[in-house]
């Protein structure tokens, strides 16, 4: 392939990833086909998605991996900072900085907060974008260093808890984006305020108290 | 009108309301239209909602009427026995356990955690919907009675905290009534067990100290 060919391709590529994060952003997964991501995006051929991308589900993970490499970069980068800190607060920033911080990077209007929050409710999707971007190498350490310095929780309620903080974060920050769109977030609330907000919110959830039960 | 007559028009109201929460849930509010739900209700007048209903965003406002009486019924039924109790988690479990045992009484499958999910994130719907289900005489006074008994917060902390809560609850009913349905959960997680792991979180979050700042 050409130099100018292999660019246009790459060009397209990119102009696909963005038009799609932003309808699937606005109008969920379900409700925007292949076509209309490529009409969007300007290409004459319909099929450019399935070119480009394979299937629907190609083209959200690649918009996902996009995204996650910056923020996996900021993560490495704060982890290496705390190696070994008996803070609590230090860890659970490490599960929220990281994207916060990413997301503040985009400018207004970003997209990539609520393009989240519905591909992690969309069925056919949660599964493969919960692999993509929770479970990644500097995410486990973060758990492991946070688990190392709260009481021995049960697995289940370990589990729960996870998926209970992750949804903060995920919902939050699709609202805080959404507030920053629409002009109607209040003015100290910033990305900041959000990062100390959600990191006050999950240290709680992890140190609650565990009812009796079961 | 005669009897025959308005059996079938209430019927038929039922037919809608039943289908749509369903196809809302299922596949966003989005990505179905008034035609899709009058059709999949198997009314042959394809304006079949406009005519019960007038907008979606009536229909939607119904589909919530229908459950609402009977989670403020149990709500005010617990408050009633919880009068002046001095334990934070009487008054956190009146924010919880009335959807959670009305989801309950739904059975296997249930459509309405998914449908509220749904219409919580919509755009256009969705501070309709908050009015209609989170701010009702009861959430007030179950939201009083916890005050009462929690560190004096900052209106915007408040604020922000009563959103991650209500994201909490949402989130998790949804993903649990689809686990429910899909045949994933755990033996042991039930409504029961979402009820403590939630009132427990929720206790946490409005415990957990406030980071300094603005």
């Amino acid at each position: 392939m050409s130099q100018v060919k292999s660019d246009r391709g790459s060009e397209t590529r990119e102009l696909i990833l963005v038009t799609a994060e932003r309808l699937f952003a606005e109008h969920g997964v379900e409700a925007i086909s292949n076509r209309q991501v490529s009409e969007a995006a300007g290409q004459s051929n319909n099929f450019a998605v399935g070119y480009h991308f394979g299937s629907k589900e190609e083209l959200v993970v690649a918009i996902v991996r996009r995204h996650s490499e910056s923020v996996e970069r900021r993560r490495a980068e704060m982890l290496a900072e705390i190696t070994g800190s008996p803070d609590l607060r230090d860890w659970v920033s490490c599960l929220v900085r990281p994207a916060t911080e990413h997301l503040a990077s985009l400018g207004i209007p970003s997209w990539y907060a609520r393009f989240i929050a519905q591909v992690t409710t969309h069925p056919a999707l949660r599964e493969r974008v919960r692999k993509e971007s929770f479970t990644s190498q500097s995410m486990q350490q973060a758990h492991e260093g946070m688990f190392r310095l709260i009481p021995r929780l049960p697995e289940d309620v370990r589990q729960e808890r996870n998926d209970m903080g992750r949804m903060l974060v995920v919902h939050m920050c699709a609202e805080r984006e959404r507030a920053l769109h629409e002009g109607t977030a209040s003015p100290h609330s910033t990305w900041e305020s959000t990062t100390d907000s959600l990191v006050d919110a999950l240290v709680g959830l992890w140190l609650a108290p565990v009812t009796a039960r079961r």
